[in-house]
């Protein structure tokens, strides 16, 4: 693998020379071996039409088990379908229960402090937090497909929700109202969450980035933290704005509230969840630790604040709650009157965000156990748990990734632990409610900063830091937009700069020139490669992205530059351009201004008597061009080739000679 | 090329074995040659972000010329950037202006008319129509650097500006609040373009494809035409509104306004215009029959007018205009106010639509006498003639599709025509007023239908149709949006899908199995190649997209669907996978997403006992997964090929003999 990059790589020609008699209209001559481009077999618009739609929502062919199936296998494979339960629930064993029922009560032990920490977070009262974790779960324990999903309340969306009701809605002036707007944007968030499964537009999700995604859950772990500041110094009067300037100003503002027990209690009880924590992250198999922990810190607060009656002395409490399992809540549901356009929107954003958690915890953990999840159908199964949902007082729900991990460490077989927690919830809600009237809120606050504060995810930040710089702007915009601006606009803010990105690259594609490699007729990037060796004669551009409306005079603009520094250069002065190849390859597709684009540098060329020579078009350019082909004439057969080097070997020998070096 | 797509296929290896000794830690074994994949030499991120800058934004890289001059040359090259008219003006030579008069004259004898038509169409005094004639010209002249452009006031931009103006105020009960509005929005208009050439952002402009633009223009062109009906039916009282359904329903409820004159005037002049057009279309020799036919016609109605007294017979005609050149309008331009908003959206999408038209124009006729144009360079030019337009008294103007091809036909060698064209205005302004008093409007009607009518391009249509059916879809969008909804939409909805369809290239990228082409070491897409042969063991596909955080999910379950067909088939069934080779010629970037995903699909694989082989990795693809190299382990040298022919003769040997004809 010695580099060759002399002048002596210009002597021997760097290409096989595979000799063969070739028939040509009547006469013999002997050519360059030479392989034919061809077009893809015919197909009619219709086939395409629907090849390009199964691509587009059928990418995993969903209903590839039915096919060939007798028809009563296939109803038995439809019910099996839409309930994934019948599947996994005929062949569910004893040794399955053990391990489901261990691991339900560890999470519900989880899901019960977090619920009414949630819920606080979402300005709903506590309650509403438990009644989400006891009937969403059990829906989808029959329709969802991931056997780890630990299904209940999370704290973005429940950030998100509560404040962008909050900025029409008080919730402490109108609390009813507040109510019925959360159930009703819980129901659109549920519907499209349902509709994209149905639609099979899931991939929409795709557009939110891991960048964008880590840089808004470290935004939003820290608007929710400084939303705790609240509970954490037990101020009275707190800000109803989110961003970090506001809530800092008015907690700076109002020293005189902080109360010194809630901030010693709360210290206390932070401490010791992240201790938990802490001690989990290093010995994944202490999980229980941090995931007994928030019950724990609840009863030993409760059991304090009981003992002292410190209620009486600075520390806010819950306060009573009410007994008994989810009201139905479907007459709450307004779909009319002023307040339509912000449910809608609500449950819009809610709705994506917890989809995307939802769907990425499914995905990660499927992976982690080896076994397949259907977006659009889980999507329909998270769409269906929330419209459900909202009309028995439950607020907007989906898989939690850290209690998910809580499920999958604790050993959860099937979704049957879903419906252990959802069991033990309901004893909750049906006998301990009483218990939760002395829970201090501080241990809520810090409850919910431990849980949150596992969303900040330095290393992945520095990770995408060392790959990728625009992807790591990305993620600085969606983390500086939600905590400087809004969570929304932050997000939206993200993704509209990763698609930007894309249409750059599209706008402005990599044009290269090609090099041989020495001692093989392969030709790559000479940048790139350093010894590839340039033939004299030709220049030779491969063009990185599809060529269309957006690239085209971009590309006329390139190419002519690429030609004037050929010819700028001295090295290949002596033997002027005769060839200009586009290496199209990587060109995976082309509309009517890049065929255009093609004529037009044919005839660009032609006036300079350069030549153009195409090499391996693809299926799809390959057809575009032949179906071009009457007006104009970029096919003729000897300007058309399947590989550089077989263009080279075949008109290299047209080449006049004008430098005593070059190969004739 | 006779296709060997028989089973023999799998008994002579397809690859080329060159052996060689290969020195290896120290111990000396035979194997295929293979060559190394080497990352690009490293650069630092400022060097990378300073050519990814310069490639968005000075593709065409304009200070080239400026580079190794001395002091003084630099300041002369500077000088003549700015102000082309300094570098064509100095050799400039009598025959140049010999032919530049005559094609001056014929756009003159134009532009009069259609400027007083197309004044109207804005719903402007016909008067602003010869002022816009008059000032842009010259100031293009100075700072343009086409040499056929024919500037003044176009049709489609003066419907736009027209229509959306006229959504808030009304021109017959506020004409001077319009004409103020009109100058604001030219401003506005003018200065959107010199910024978007300053900022070198002119590749906005290329998101209309030529797709969109001919619907577009097609739509546009019934629509100014169905405007006419005013004027060609002799109607009183005609809706305000520009759609189909509205126009047609106004026309024949108002039956009874029909006036018999103004239609038989309309259709004798109708036809006598269409004629010649017709005649000048077939004999393009014979330019000046359809360049001078507006005018003659012009006149030819005046006198009639005048001879007849048909004023008093239903014949509706323009009235008094003021003589006189441009008066200032600077203190006409409004920046505060309610109207701010409008102005500002009608400055943009006129500034936007007529800057598109300009610059196609100059391009076309660049391309055809072989110069370059500076589409920045131009923007600002554009842009700063309708700055000094909109104080002037002139709304928007810019280069005329169809004056720039008359002049260019009557033999315009330099900008020098349109210095002619503004004076033979001038003269008009100042002198010839009063004999435009008896012009009758439908004779303005006619010259505008017959004007518009070669915006509608079915052969280009047809041709679209033909090569891309999205691409006609979009074009269709165009055409129907524009005719039913409104310009503007009709404008917004084809740019959206256009940009929808790029999108879904890059979140559906074409995944392609690859084959062996017999004969060669070459690897095609077996689809399009049918007599490419599969090598047993091996899965070749080839991504033909950048992977991105749009399309991992997608490729994850597109490759594993690759996968079960390939052990699902049978043929290859005997000689279980082996290797998954995933060839990345065609990707031509990859973000931390796509970084994740190559490790996932590893991992994945992995557990199925099968290697991932990555093939030609391009520059930026490699550098990225170099960087991530670290934390996982993509890049083993025994896993990374050159070629997919090198990485089939190097991983074939290592295969298990399962089947009698599997090569070992």
């Amino acid at each position: 693998m010695e580099p060759r990059a002399d002048d002596e790589g210009y002597k021997d020609n760097p290409v096989n020379f595979h000799h063969r008699h070739f028939m040509g209209e009547g006469m013999e001559i002997t050519v360059p071996e030479v392989h034919m481009v061809v077009a893809p077999p015919p197909r009619t618009t219709f086939q395409k039409l629907k090849c390009r739609l199964k691509e587009t929502f059928f990418p995993d062919d969903p209903l590839r088990q039915f096919k060939g199936q007798p028809c009563g296998r296939k109803f038995l494979l439809a019910t099996q379908y839409i309930f994934p339960i019948l599947q996994w629930g005929s062949h569910y064993k004893l040794g399955h229960f053990k391990s489901d029922i261990v691991s339900g009560l560890t999470i519900a032990s989880l899901a019960i402090p977090q619920g009414i920490s949630y819920a606080k977070l979402a300005n709903l009262p506590p309650i509403v937090g438990l009644y989400s974790s006891f009937v969403p779960p059990l829906v989808y324990a029959v329709l969802g497909s991931s056997r780890d999903l630990a299904v209940g309340p999370v704290s973005i969306a429940s950030l998100i929700m509560g404040s962008m009701l909050r900025q029409e809605v008080s919730p402490t002036k109108e609390p009813v109202l507040f109510l019925q707007l959360a159930f009703t944007s819980t129901f659109f968030a549920g519907l499209f969450q349902a509709s994209l499964g149905f639609l099979r537009l899931g991939f929409i999700i795709d557009f939110l980035s891991k960048a964008t995604l880590i840089g808004f859950m470290a935004g939003a772990a820290i608007i929710v933290s400084l939303q705790q500041l609240k509970s954490l110094l037990g101020i009275v009067h707190f800000t109803a704005q989110m961003g970090l300037v506001p809530v800092l100003t008015s907690v700076f503002h109002r020293t005189r509230e902080w109360s010194w027990q809630t901030i010693l209690m709360g210290c206390c009880f932070l401490g010791l969840l992240l201790s938990a924590r802490h001690v989990s992250m290093r010995k994944p198999r202490l999980f229980w630790i941090s995931a007994g922990a928030p019950l724990v810190s609840v009863i030993l607060s409760t059991l304090f604040v009981c003992a002292f009656k410190a209620q009486g002395h600075g520390i806010s409490v819950i306060g009573k709650l009410q007994e008994g399992l989810n009201p139905p809540s479907w007459s709450m549901l307004h779909f009319h009157g002023s307040y339509l356009g912000l449910v809608i929107k609500t449950g819009l954003i809610t709705g994506i965000i917890s989809l995307t958690e939802g769907i990425a915890v499914g995905r990660t953990f499927a992976a982690l156990k080896n076994y397949q999840i259907d977006g659009n159908k889980e999507m329909m199964a998270i769409g269906l748990m929330n419209m459900v949902g909202s009309s028995t007082s439950c607020y907007v729900t989906t898989g939690s990734f850290s209690r998910s991990a809580v499920n999958h460490n604790a050993g959860a077989k099937t979704a049957v632990s879903n419906i252990v927690m959802s069991v033990t919830v309901m004893v909750t809600l049906l006998f301990l409610m009483p218990l939760f009237q002395y829970t201090p809120n501080v241990v809520l606050g810090a409850i919910i900063v431990t849980a949150v504060i596992g969303l900040i995810d330095i290393p992945a930040a520095h990770a995408i830091w060392k790959i990728d710089k625009f992807d790591f702007v990305v993620m600085l915009c969606a983390f500086l937009g939600v905590i400087l601006i809004s969570v929304q606009e932050g997000l939206a803010i993200a993704v509209g700069i990763s698609i930007f990105k894309i249409l750059l690259q599209i706008t402005r594609p990599k044009t290269v020139m090609l090099g041989n490699v020495p001692g093989t007729d392969m030709y790559r990037n000479s940048q790139q490669y350093k010894d590839a060796v340039m033939v004299p004669g030709f220049l030779i551009l491969s063009i990185e992205s599809p060529i269309n409306f957006a690239n085209t005079t971009y590309l006329k603009e390139r190419i002519s530059r690429w030609m004037e520094d050929y010819e700028a250069d001295d090295a290949s002065k002596h033997s002027g351009l005769e060839f200009l190849m586009l290496e199209l390859s990587a060109v995976s597709a082309i509309d009517t201004s890049g065929v255009s684009f093609l004529v037009d540098v044919r005839i660009a060329l032609e006036k300079k008597n350069v030549q153009l020579v195409l090499v391996n078009p693809l299926g799809e350019v390959m057809e575009k061009l032949q179906k071009a082909e009457e007006c104009h004439n970029l096919l003729r057969q000897d300007r058309l080739y399947l590989s550089v080097g077989e263009a080279v070997a075949s008109l290299s020998s047209s080449i006049k000679p004008r430098h005593p070096m070059s190969v004739v």
